[in-house]
Formats: C-alpha cells, sequence, structure tokens
C-alpha cells in the first residue's frame, strides 16, 4: 500500500533536483542545513539518523520514515534497533502513529539490512 | 481516491501479524492496550468507538478514521449519528480536517449499515 | 501550576466578550458554529461533550480539555467516566499527553462532582 | 506521485456534492464559513489564499495544498510569489514539510501560470 | 493570562543572545534562515509577516504569534487587518486555536497600533 | 518564564501518585510503558533519552522536555551533546519550536551538567 522505497527515491532525487535549481537561495541553504545536521558533530551521524526517525514518526510522516530506513542500511544500524527506536516513537506518539509503524514495517520488507531474516 | 475498506483491513491484518511476531515486548504490549481501551469500563464500547473516530479525525489519519468507521457497523452507530460526531471534529479541527471527511464519507459507501441510503 | 478554573473562566468571559464585540462576522459565526456543535443532535450533548474533552486532549490543548471538565458537572459525568475518556486520549495521543492529563487530573480538584472523594 | 490535481478536482467536488446534502447544518454552515474566509475583508482574496496555503502547508495537508495552487492561477499570483510563499511555510514548519513542498512542486507542472517556463 | 509582551521581548532577546552564542553553528544558521524568510523577496515583508502569523496560530504557538503582532506595528498592519488574518487561522485551524486567538486579542491591548480604539 | 525544573518534578510526582491511584488499570500500565521504553534495549537508555528528547522537541511539549534534560545529568550526556540533538529538532520541526528551544536553554541554566561553564 505504501509506495515502494525505490519508487519513492526516484521521485524524491527528481524534485529535489527541480528545486534546488528553482533559484530561491533560503529554500536552497536550508536543504542544505537539514542535510549538515546529520553530519558528525557531538552526536556521531548513525545516532542522529535515529533521531531523525523517531521525529519523523511522531510527526507522523511516511516520506521521511521512509528516507531515514533507507540510510539505516548504510550507517549500519540493525533490524532490531530499528524497531526498538519505533517503539520509543508509539509510546510517546500514541497510536495514532501505528499506521505509520506498519508502513516502516512493511518498507524494511524492501530494505536490504533491515528485512526480517 | 482512498485506499477501500476491504484493502486497508488485508494490509492492516497482514503487518499487525509481523508487528505482533517482531519480539519486541514493548510494541506487542501497546497493542493490547490500544485494544483494551475500547473494551466496555466507565464508559462503553459504543461510546468509545466515537471518541476514537473524533480523536483520529482531528488528528487527520485517515487509516484509523476508516477502522472505527467499519467497527461502527458492529456497534450498531446510525449514519447520521456518525456524521453528527464527525461535525465536533470539524468544528474543533477547522477546514484542514475537510479532505479527511470527505475520505470518511467516500468510505462510507462501502460500509454497509453507513450507506446513504 | 496550570491556571485555576476560576481564573481561566473568568479570563475567557472577559476575552470571548471582546472577541463577538470586534465586528468580524465570520468570527462572530464560528464561535456560534462552536457552541451548536455541542448541542443535541443525533448525538445527545453528554456523549458531544466527552468527544470535545477527547478531541482537546489529543491535541493536547489546556484550555479547552478545562472548559469541558467544567461542563461535565454541569452534564452529570462522573469521576470514573471522565478518567476513562482520559485513558482513550491518552492512547491514541501517547505520552506526549501524559502533562496534558496531569493538568486535568489537578483541575478536576477543583470542579464540584470531579472531586476525588 | 501525488494525485493530479484534476483527478483531484473531480473527487473532491463528487464528494462535497454528497456532504453538502446530508442533511447536517453544522457542517453546511461551516463549509460556507470556510468559503467566505477567503472574500474580501480586511484583507484582499489574493493575500487570503496565500495565507491558507501556508497554514495547509505548515500543516502539512497535500489536498489544501494543491486546492489553493489551482486558486492561485485564478488570482493571478506569480510562480516565484508561490515559492517565496512555501519558503516561509518551510522555515516555520522544517524539514518535516520537504515532502509536501516536493508534492506542490509536482502539482504546479500541472498548474498554468505556475510552470516552470 | 498570557505574558505580556515585553516580559516576553526581554525573554526572548536574552535567551537568544545565549542561544547564538553557543557555538552550534547549525542553529546559528537557522536563526539566519529565520531572520532572512521574512525580507522582501518576490513577496514584500508586510505580507510576509501575515503569513508567519497565521503559521503561528494554526500552529498554535502563542510566542510566535505575540512576536508577530509587535512586528505588526512597525509593519503597518491595521487592527482589522489582524483580525481578518486571525478569522482565516481559525477557520483552517478549528476551535482547537480559540484560546490562541483569545491570547492574541489580549495581546493586542498592550500594542500601539493594534488596541481596540 | 519556564516553570523552573525543581518546581515541575514535585508537581509531576505529586500528580503522577494521584494517577498511578486513580484505580484504573489502562492508565496505569501505559505509564509502566512508557517507563519501560527508556530501559536498555537494542537501544541503551542513554540514546533512547536522546530520542526521548527530540520527540518531545519536535512535537512541542515543554514539560518533557524538562523531563528528559533533568535525566541527562544522570546519563552522563554533556552541554554540547544535547545543544546538537535540539539542532536536529530545530532543523525537523522548524522555527516553530524555537520558543521551545529557548526554554530548554533556560532550563539547562539549573540542571547540573547541563549549564553554560
Amino acid at each position: 500500500m505504501p509506495d515502494r522505497p525505490d519508487d519513492f527515491q526516484k521521485f524524491r532525487a527528481n524534485l529535489n533536483e527541480e528545486i534546488l535549481g528553482c533559484g530561491h537561495l533560503g529554500i536552497k541553504r536550508f536543504f542544505a542545513l537539514d542535510h549538515q545536521a546529520y553530519e558528525p558533530g557531538a552526536i556521531g551521524t548513525k545516532t542522529k539518523e535515529l533521531l531523525g526517525l523517531v521525529a519523523s514518526a511522531v510527526l507522523r510522516c511516511d516520506d521521511r520514515i521512509t528516507y531515514h530506513l533507507v540510510r539505516f542500511g548504510e550507517e549500519g544500524w540493525k533490524r532490531d534497533e530499528v524497531i526498538d527506536a519505533l517503539n520509543v516513537a508509539l509510546i510517546v506518539g500514541g497510536s495514532i502513529t501505528i499506521p505509520h509503524v506498519r508502513r516502516a514495517f512493511a518498507s524494511m520488507r524492501e530494505i536490504n539490512g533491515l528485512k526480517n531474516s
């Protein structure tokens, strides 16, 4: 039911290119800041991606949940760690986040390293 | 445009089974608590389903609106009662809830007992 | 820590008078619609107040929680019914609603009919 | 990936007709108030549509973003003005609004007067 | 009941100084982007402040509502224009925004140019 | 302007005792689940507290931000790590979170281990 991670990535890349080329400096700078927020600082990238996932889950945004799940493979998070983080989001955000947790599990079916083995 | 109630129910059942079997005790317990919240207590189940619908509508979650609408047939709520509850959600939540009210009306077209007769 | 129900009611009445007298027809009509949403319809006022409480709790608005709690005395809801409704809000809205549930319990200390006896 | 503006408009018109004909006076009056909120008052319609767009974007509602974008052609807003307003929404609402900004750009591809020329 | 605009401004200035001096480049840049979002672009500052007010009202943030109200005097918005914008926020955001509209009216009592004359 | 951490802790403890003693099993169990969500699992407590902080910040809840800040001392997080996490919340949640970031900095002034030295 949710868009597949691959389709989402293509749509995302295509539109990001149009947005970054639209000539608005504020938007361009904000996209850069958003990118930099996950670079290593006092906290490392691996933990920051987890912060991004939980923030996206309690704010109930499927697109950003998928995005962080895709990044998790690259950062080396394991399936049970992702699930433990989703539990924090579920408890903080309540049962209204359940549909998004369901779609996160559906997305994990297609992401190497996060599949149910 | 919205997913049909039948498709949603299948997707929901399939993923819930995976989530409940994932081995995380906290998630399993929260799903149980979510279920128990609608069992008869000081307030009866019929009224609690209505509380769940209005909470889902003001939080703008189509999946949970559909879920409660499907349950309404079983609990015996009538179409005009559901509409009166949606009005409370609309006034509390404002015009940003209108798209969800529209999709609730679209879902009711396929739910016995809530169809426009 | 929360404003006491009496102080809130005075502030509310004073400002509502200014707003309704400000000459904007749209605002005046919306305040009327908000009032009418809780009048008896397909669903009775007593249940509608409960819907209003749960909607306010999941949207995390202390002022409207207090307002509905004050109305509950007039509608005859009992303390254990209010608590059962707050549980639905807590499960739907998650632990982020806990501070509001706490303030609801603090407000109930000062509302006849809802006090812990 | 998002519904195309034309499909959305048809679904919207079809369901609005059913809702307005459902016999609930409160819902009917609220739909009227929602319409009137964008009519010329102390502030003109053109600016009000922009307020509606930004409100819809920070509340992350694709349907209402699309609706206001369609209206923009009629009101004469230009692409760079819409983008400047979306930047305000992006800064106020944060990166969680990015997926909606992306879908707004995708919708603009199909709206005369807002296309990238 | 709400903090008075003068007290809010002092608290805001004091803490902003600490935050901007805390040495985190990302936070510093975001504060700059937030400031720049209201500078003249395809849309003028006067309209952008109005966008900021409505965004803050539907997201129900008293601090930012107060901030934009204080700025309105400088930008030359009139009381009836502010009220017309608050009506858009009220209709989009629903009755859950009423407490914030009340506090906006309370703040206007202390802001030159927006007082009820 | 925000409540001081000490006063908040007293109010919190006093009301939690009343809520846990109110006899509603669902509420009692949810409070237990909320507590357990931060116990060591696939992810450790230290990281989970950070997840709780960011979730609370993007959901804009001062009480829970304060609560997690108080816990940080016990878990050994450093001021610059907290600030780096607040930056993620700020970028994800946008400028509407700034007032809460300000109050987080104000709270840190009174928490040993997080003070500006």
